[in-house]
């Protein structure tokens, strides 16, 4: 049970945007920058770097809403997804986001564990300051979120049904307006 | 050094933002409404929860700057901004900014920490449902700005009176334009 009277039937994040809309502005927009706007980082590698840090952090819901987005990008890999939150080193993605991935997990622990030597690694495998720094910033960004979703102990459904809808929503149109479509809610009642 | 090329002479968080424009807004905008919008908690309150997140997840700049802030709104009460710090259970606040510090601390460590008895702590002594709401996201938006600032390895100067200038910008003008006046920045040349 949350612990606060949150909206009803509303999962996960999407019931604290719904009882703090001011908040929720900001927050979505951010996301939707960071994960949905202009990147020389595909939307999958993104959504990618989001689920492992939210697998990190085990929040349920988030690993499962982005992990659905980052599969939905990826051509419905979700096999992928699930390598990379088990064992990205030896998961089948590019060397340079294995790197990025180094530094997710660093910043997972706390901004001081990034080293002077991963964020080299990530530069020698072609990473860009701004790809580094969108890295860091989608940690820290879901260091947030995460916190918010358990920190409320928000409803978090156990429905792949209702995960993978959602996941196709956001991938499809992003962050800046309500993710879950009213048939994806009904098919959790 | 930082990890990336940030623009030189900002201090902390500000060169992430002027960096990266685009995610710097969202994320001062949620600063300014978690801190200086209309609220039932004090703005001096809402500044301490910031603060002691910061301490704990040891960010100089943060800590600094916001504890800087909480002094300005607290009629320059700088000491006790340290007990809060400290040892918050014997600091002078109220019984129910305890508890909320509380809840904090929780967030700080896993969102899952967070207690149904440590709400319920909060709610005896007075805290309604959004109260305990914003500490809660309060405490998560601090856990991504501290690991952004130290993730990045940004400048933190140990300038007293630099942050000592922020502190009354932030707590006169909030969080929406640069904090850094000039003048505070010469200080530190």
């Amino acid at each position: 049970m949350p612990h606060i009277s949150l909206p009803e039937g509303l999962p996960g994040i999407t019931s604290g945007f719904a009882f703090r809309p001011e908040t929720a502005k900001p927050m979505r927009e951010l996301a939707h920058t960071l994960l949905h706007g202009p990147s020389t980082l595909t939307p999958g590698e993104r959504e990618l770097i989001a689920t492992y840090v939210s697998s990190q952090n085990d929040c349920y819901f988030c690993q499962a809403s982005h992990g659905a987005a980052a599969a939905a990008h990826l051509g419905k890999n979700s096999d992928l997804v699930e390598q990379v939150k088990r064992d990205f080193l030896h998961a089948g993605v590019s060397e340079k986001l294995k790197a990025l991935l180094m530094i997710a997990g660093q910043v997972q622990q706390s901004g001081k564990t990034v080293s002077a030597e991963t964020v080299e690694k990530a530069r020698l495998q072609g990473a860009t300051d701004l790809e580094i720094h969108d890295t860091v910033l989608i940690a820290a960004a879901f260091c947030m979120y995460n916190r918010y979703v358990d920190g409320l102990a928000t409803w978090q459904p156990r429905d792949p049904a209702m995960y993978s809808g959602m996941g196709e929503h956001l991938a499809t149109h992003g962050y800046l307006t309500p993710s879950t479509s009213a048939p994806a809610l009904e098919a959790t009642k």
